[in-house]
C-alpha cells in the first residue's frame, strides 16, 4: 500500500474555518492514521473572503489594518496583505474586505446603492506602504458598481451629463457620462495590478453582472434590469473615453463589475482567479509527487465543477493521474456531477444530525476526525485489490 | 479489483427504517455504483422492536394482529410472526411489541407500574394459532416486573404472603412470596420456547436490570434502589418454589427480567440473541464467500463493540478474513472503539447539517447515496495500492 505522500489543499469553509485553518484540521487527521506520511499542506484561496490573511499567512507576510469606506457608505475596519519573500513588493487586496457582502447589513442589501470605494482606499493604502504589485482578489462581493466607486477613490473623476460627480453605488451609472482620468493616483501607472477573476464573470449582456448575481446581493427584478442598463451605459463610457470595450469581456463583471472598473481605469491585468492566487503555491509540483490529494470546501455541488477550489485541485491532479478525494460539510444539489470533473470521491464530514450552528461551531474537530474515516475506507479499497 | 460479492447486512435504523428497508436503500446505492456485482440482502434484527415483522418477511411467513393489554395496562394493537419455511411451526414473539418502551406515554414512564403481561398473553396467542415453537425476542422494553405479568397472563398464581395475587409492575414484587403454576396454560410444557436475550442483562446485583436500565425506563433513583429489592425478593420466591437460582444468570434480567420469569415459569431457554434471530438467515455462509460486508445501524458507538448488531456482523467476518464497513446516521462517542471490534471503517450516512427529523425524513435516501461514497472511496483505495 504506497500512501506515503499525500497533499492537503483546501479551500476554506465559509462562516466556518480560513483555509489555513482547515488544511491544518484535515493534517492532524491524515497524521492520526499515517503518521509517517509525508503531508504537504497547501491551503488554497480564491481571492474572496480570507484571500489575504491566507496568503500573508503562506509566505510569510504581514497582514495591515486599514480604515475605508464600507460597502454602505460608513467606515470599516478592513485590511490588505504585503506578502513575504523575495521578488517585487505585493500586496494583495481582497475586495471582500472593503465591499463583501458581509458588510452590508442584511436590511440594507441594495446593490444600487453599495460601492467600492474602499477597494480603492486599499489600494492606494498598499501602495503608501510601497506595493511595486498589487493583486486584487476578486468574490464575495456585495456591489454592483463597475468598480466606479474604487476609481474615484484613486482619482478618477465619473460625471454626468451636466458634469456632475455620479454619486454612490450601481443605480447612479444610469446617468454616466464621462470618465476622466487626469488626476488619477500618478504611481498607479509604475505598478503592476493583477486581478484575480473568474473569467466567465462578465459586465454586460444576459449573463452579466447584474442579471447572474444581482438577486443574490439583494436586487428585486426591476433593479436588475436597471443595473443591467447602468452596466451597459458603464461599458460604453469605458470604451469611448477609455477606449476599452469590456461589455463581455472575460472577467469584466467579477465583484460586480470591479473587474471592466479595474481593467479599463487602472489598466490592471485581469487573470483566471487560480493563475493569480496559487501563484505563491507550488501546487502543480506537491501534486505531481503525490500518491493522494485531499481537498475540501463547505459545499460540494453543482457549483463545484464550475470552477470551484476542489475542480481546480482535480483538473491539476488529473494530469497528473494522483487521485482526489474531496472532504464537504455539505455533499448538495447533483454533486455527482464532481466525479466527472475529476473528483473521484466524496466524503461527508459531519458525524450525526445536528444544526447548522452546531456544525459551523464543530467544524475543526469534524475536519479532523473525517479523514480517518477517510483513510481507513482506502485501506479497505486497498486490501480488496491484494 | 475484485468487488463482485457483497454482502449488505444492516440492522434497521431506530425511528426511521425498518432492517429490510435499511438493507434495500443500501443494495439500491450499491447497484448503481456496480450493478454487476453480486449483492447478497441480510437484513438483522436482534429482537427488539421490528423483528417479528422483519423475520416473517424474510421467511415468507405472516404477522397475526392481537389486541393486548399494554404496559400501563390500556389495549394495545400487538403482533406476533408466524414464520414461513419447513420444520416445526415457530412463532416470533416480539415483547416490545406488547410491553415496549414506546408503549408506555411519555408521562407514564414508570417502570415500577409497567407490567409485562401483554407479552404473556402474545404467547397464549401463537398457541392458539399452532405454534409448535415460540421465539421470543427482547430489547426495548418499557417494564421492569421480572416477566411476572406474562406469567399471570399464562395462569400462573402470583402472590403475596396473605395469599393475595400481587398487583401491576415490578413495584409491586415488593410483597411478593409466592408462585404457583399448577394452572399455567399446558400447551406451555410441550412447547419449546427460546429467548433472545443480550446474555450481559442479570436480573440482580450492581448490573442488575433495575439499576443499569431503571433510569432509561423512567426510574428515579430512590425507585431504581425499591425495583433492585423487588428483582431480589422476586427472585428468591422464583429460586424456592421453582428451584431455578437466577439471580446473576445470563440474561435474566433481559427485559425487565421477562428473561428470568420465562425461564422459570415456563422453563425456556434463554439464548444469545443472535443465536436465535440470524438462525433464520445463514450470515456466516454468505460472510465466508463475500469480498466486502457493509453492515449499518443509527448509532455506531462506544455501545456498538457490547453486542449490537455491526459488532456481531464484524465479529463473523472477522473469521473469515473479510473487510467490514458501517455506515450510520451517528457516528458517536468513542466511535473508534469499533475499529478494535473488527469493523475497518465507518462511513456517515448524512450529507449535510440538518435537524434530526430531516434526518429521519430523508434516511431512506442516505442510505442510498452513501454506499456509492463509499464504494468510490474503496476504489481509489484500491488503486493507491496498484
Amino acid at each position: 500500500m504506497s500512501i506515503d505522500r499525500i497533499v492537503v489543499a483546501p479551500s476554506g469553509f465559509k462562516e466556518c474555518l480560513s483555509a489555513p485553518d482547515t488544511a491544518a484540521a484535515i493534517v492532524a487527521g491524515v497524521q492520526r492514521v499515517l503518521p509517517h506520511a509525508d503531508v504537504q499542506s497547501l491551503p488554497l484561496v480564491d481571492g474572496g473572503e480570507g484571500s489575504a490573511r491566507a496568503l500573508a499567512e503562506a509566505t510569510g507576510g504581514r497582514v495591515h489594518s486599514v480604515r475605508v469606506t464600507g460597502p454602505v457608505g460608513t467606515v470599516v475596519d478592513s485590511h490588505f496583505a504585503m506578502l513575504g519573500g523575495s521578488g517585487p513588493r505585493t500586496a494583495v487586496v481582497e475586495m471582500a474586505a472593503a465591499a463583501g457582502l458581509s458588510l452590508v447589513p442584511r436590511d440594507l442589501r441594495d446593490p444600487g446603492a453599495t460601492t467600492s470605494h474602499g477597494v480603492g482606499e486599499l489600494i492606494r493604502a498598499a501602495l503608501d506602504a510601497g506595493a511595486q504589485r498589487i493583486l486584487v482578489g476578486c468574490g464575495d462581493s456585495g456591489i454592483c458598481d463597475g468598480g466606479a466607486g474604487a476609481l474615484q477613490a484613486l482619482g478618477a473623476r465619473i460625471t454626468d451629463a451636466m458634469g456632475v460627480p455620479v454619486g454612490r453605488g450601481g443605480a447612479a451609472l444610469t446617468e454616466v457620462e464621462s470618465i476622466d482620468l487626469s488626476r488619477l493616483d500618478p504611481r498607479i501607472r509604475s505598478t503592476e495590478i493583477r486581478v484575480a477573476v473568474n473569467p466567465f464573470n462578465v459586465l454586460c449582456g444576459e449573463q452579466g453582472v447584474a442579471r447572474v448575481f444581482g438577486p443574490q446581493k439583494g436586487a428585486a427584478p426591476a433593479q436588475v434590469e436597471l443595473l443591467s442598463a447602468a452596466m451597459e451605459r458603464w461599458a460604453k463610457v469605458l470604451d469611448r473615453d477609455l477606449h476599452r470595450d469590456l461589455r463581455t469581456a472575460p472577467g469584466s463583471g467579477a465583484s460586480g463589475g470591479l473587474g471592466a472598473g479595474l481593467a479599463a481605469g487602472l489598466d490592471a491585468v485581469l487573470l483566471p482567479r487560480y493563475e493569480v492566487m496559487f501563484d505563491h503555491v507550488d501546487l502543480d509540483g506537491a501534486i505531481a509527487d503525490a500518491d493522494l490529494v485531499l481537498t475540501a470546501e463547505g459545499a460540494i455541488d453543482q457549483q463545484t465543477p464550475r470552477g470551484k477550489i476542489p475542480a481546480e485541485v482535480a483538473r491539476l491532479a488529473s494530469r497528473h493521474g494522483v487521485p482526489v478525494v474531496a472532504l464537504a460539510g455539505t455533499i448538495g444539489e447533483r454533486a455527482h456531477l464532481n466525479y466527472d470533473a475529476g473528483i473521484h470521491a466524496i466524503a461527508s464530514i459531519l458525524p450525526t444530525a445536528l444544526p447548522w450552528d452546531e456544525a459551523i461551531a464543530g467544524g475543526a474537530r469534524y475536519l479532523t476526525d473525517a479523514p480517518e474515516r477517510v483513510l481507513r475506507l482506502l485501506l479497505v479499497g486497498a486490501t480488496l485489490s491484494a
